[in-house]
């Protein structure tokens, strides 16, 4: 899939927003503003240096305040609470559904969250406990409780007279109704096409689905995310331990667990986090980051501090300085490949203990092929620059035990980092960089001192 | 949200498969392997060697073989395809989707393609023509033609019995029926749940709804995963330049596109292609990353060039040698968090020509205020080391500068590459380390020969 450089659908609604919002046109402003979804507005704050943020935020109704709050990311959303006083939020979180209102607290000072809390009724205050009681990233935090259940017994006639007197009609992405049993405990679903076409007087028994499985409430939402890639479910009912229904997710939550993971790869490769905002405050931005590059200078200088332990052998070879760059770059980039794609495989769960193996002597096959052409096409170019064999032998040296290191940290230091409980997609990159350099300094430099001098 | 090395949940199910087929119980292994849905063959299949892969491949049941087919990434595909005849890859066309058909086709030899085309009736045929006829990665390459269309002017009393003797049921994943007017206009949807909610004498008109507006079968993949997010559908009609119903996009695909633009910009950076088989043969893989080995080969000569016109200073003061990775590494550290920031606002929509201008500003500011911190560490750490003050000075000076060329870079980079088409996520990271590369030692360099000769 090609994927060129995107426009946003719906970019001319938006820009005419801004354009408006720039004459000062607020009363348009707001009227164009509320005419969009939550997750658009939510959107449009986002694409917003904080200054305008701030302003058109202000002209959302309270209504949509908590839905618009719950499409945020993390740092936009504590950035906009920051601005609203407490009775704001108590009638923002008033009509949010249990896993976004779960979603907001653990975002909210906790005098606030008390105040909140204590707004909510019996039944709702009940319920958002219970989704407070799982992780965020876990099924039991992406799930929803606005369940609507039948029973077996009764027939699909039945049922649907009781949908026509659901006060409020049925949940939003409603593909099915749940089966559960006297205790609760789950046992099926009645999906609403099957509803539709089987004859009125079959019971829900008759008509409903049993190879639909429940989710563990303690699976993480990235297990969630696959099952529903690999049933294509557009909900999924969740259960306790003993089999009870909790709730359900839907597939735009899913969603929004795959574009988050998504980030997190990318993002954090470069050392950022998947909730930083665009538009965060220069401090803020400029303090996070230095924690990465302070990372960074300390595996910068001990790769100095190698190179310092062959400075007799540069200053009687300086075509050593100018060359030992390509040795290290060449060997970061090889290993970057193999390290994205095993962490990549890690993720998605294609790359295991049982085939780390085979992968690693793919791998290290690749790694020897090119290490042999890169070396001699490395070589070559050393010797037109330099004309000296032996620099160019040595340096072709270098780069095939570079190549050779690469692949091998590459491979295998997503599986070690995994298994010490470090995320690779955050700290595999230094880790391999580090290596490479190292590797390629000390050995192009010590070739050198060795065959050279 | 804090995503911590996934395990897969059917992994025991999984592990099981594998583990008979290592004891060569091939019965067995085909009995558990076919009780899988085609998108976990298909994960399964990716997640095995090629030869292992092959042998599972065979065990497929023949009628699963063209959903499997659909499922799997470009390059796996290709590998499995090359292993069936014509008659085989007729028969597992036999019963996919169209979209899924259409996906096929364009891997399949042309001879083969003539075959298949030849053995469709005209109905799918012509569906077929058409959906061949947008881009893979557009509203009419994802969509699919099983609507199910009602008019306006029927009561749901009458859609229900029709739906009731619709021979086959409704598609997978029917969320609403899909009202048009006589000459196939699109008018708007009626939601399952409105058809069981509402009085079974009201019309269609009265009950259906026309706020879900259908998508032009130009759109991009990308706007349309935008929509559905944004919107929170499940499914959605999708209509030619006259607003006539061509198909619907379902909410599965959709996934698929969000993984795959995920993978795109992940995978882009370390120049390796999402449709990337982790066990692709060495010799093909080797290939493949030679061009961006290649390419970043071209960079480090550009960067040992710049170096080399500096032979005679770095001959006077060995330390400059130690100490020069130190400053090329910081500017490309720092340059990479604003390219990857700039790059994910690109592909989200966040950044535009609009805010552009502030997030540079911005992203200035977070360099300055660094600049500052690391120019002052790193000066302190190069004085202790060398104890002059002089090249601590100069280090000092050249990682502030560096700093600043790398936020420039990193800002402007993407937006640029943006306006002459070329893929940021594929070449920003390349372009921008050659930038601080180059402007590290020229400026570390060339300040050294100024003021320490």
């Amino acid at each position: 899939m090609s994927v060129s450089v995107p426009s946003h659908p719906d970019r001319p609604r938006l820009d005419a927003l801004r354009q408006v919002l720039e004459q000062g046109a607020m009363r348009q402003a707001a009227r164009m503003l509320n005419a969009l979804q939550p997750a658009e507005i939510a959107y449009l704050l986002e694409s917003l240096p904080p200054q305008e943020r701030e302003l058109v935020w202000n002209l959302v109704e309270a209504e949509s305040d908590g839905e618009v709050l719950a499409y945020l990311h993390d740092d936009v959303r504590e950035h906009l609470i920051r601005l609203m006083d407490t009775g704001e939020l108590i009638a923002a979180m008033g009509n949010l559904d249990t896993d976004d209102l779960a979603d907001l607290i653990r975002d909210l000072p906790v005098a606030i969250t008390r105040e909140v809390v204590k707004s909510l009724d019996q039944q709702r205050r009940e319920r958002l406990e219970q989704a407070l009681s799982f992780p965020e990233d876990s099924a039991g935090g992406l799930m929803n409780t606005d369940t609507v259940t039948v029973r077996p017994e009764m027939t699909l006639e039945v049922v649907m007279r009781y949908l026509r007197r659901l006060k409020g009609g049925l949940p939003d992405i409603t593909d099915n109704l749940i089966v559960v049993n006297r205790r609760g405990s789950y046992l099926g679903v009645l999906s609403l096409t099957d509803l539709l076409t089987h004859d009125p007087e079959d019971s829900v028994a008759e008509a409903m689905r049993l190879d639909v499985q429940a989710i563990p409430a303690t699976w993480s939402a990235h297990e969630v995310a696959t099952r529903f890639e690999q049933h294509d479910l557009v909900t999924a009912p969740v259960v306790d331990d003993e089999g009870r229904l909790l709730g359900r997710i839907t597939v735009d939550d899913v969603m929004d667990v795959i574009r988050k993971e998504a980030e997190h790869q990318f993002l954090g490769q470069a050392g950022l986090s998947e909730t930083e905002d665009m538009f965060a405050p220069v401090l803020l931005s400029a303090r996070r980051r230095a924690l990465w590059l302070g990372v960074n200078l300390l595996t910068a200088f001990l790769a100095a501090w190698v190179i310092g332990r062959f400075e007799a052998t540069i200053q009687q070879v300086v075509a050593l300085a100018v060359l030992m760059p390509v040795v290290a770059s060449m060997g970061g980039i090889a290993g970057t490949q193999t390290l994205t794609l095993a962490i990549r495989g890690l993720a998605v769960g294609h790359l295991t203990s049982r085939n780390a193996r085979w992968l690693f002597r793919k791998e290290m096959a690749v790694a020897a092929l090119n290490s042999i052409v890169w070396a001699v096409v490395v070589a070559l170019i050393a010797w037109l620059w330099f004309h000296d064999t032996r620099i160019a032998l040595v340096i072709g040296a270098a780069i095939s035990i570079n190549l050779l290191a690469a692949a091998f940290a590459g491979a295998l230091l997503p599986l070690l980092l995994e298994r010490l409980g470090i995320d690779p997609a955050l700290a595999g990159g230094v880790i391999l960089t580090t290596v490479t350099d190292v590797v390629g300094f000390l050995a192009f430099l010590g070739l050198a001192t060795v065959f050279l001098l």
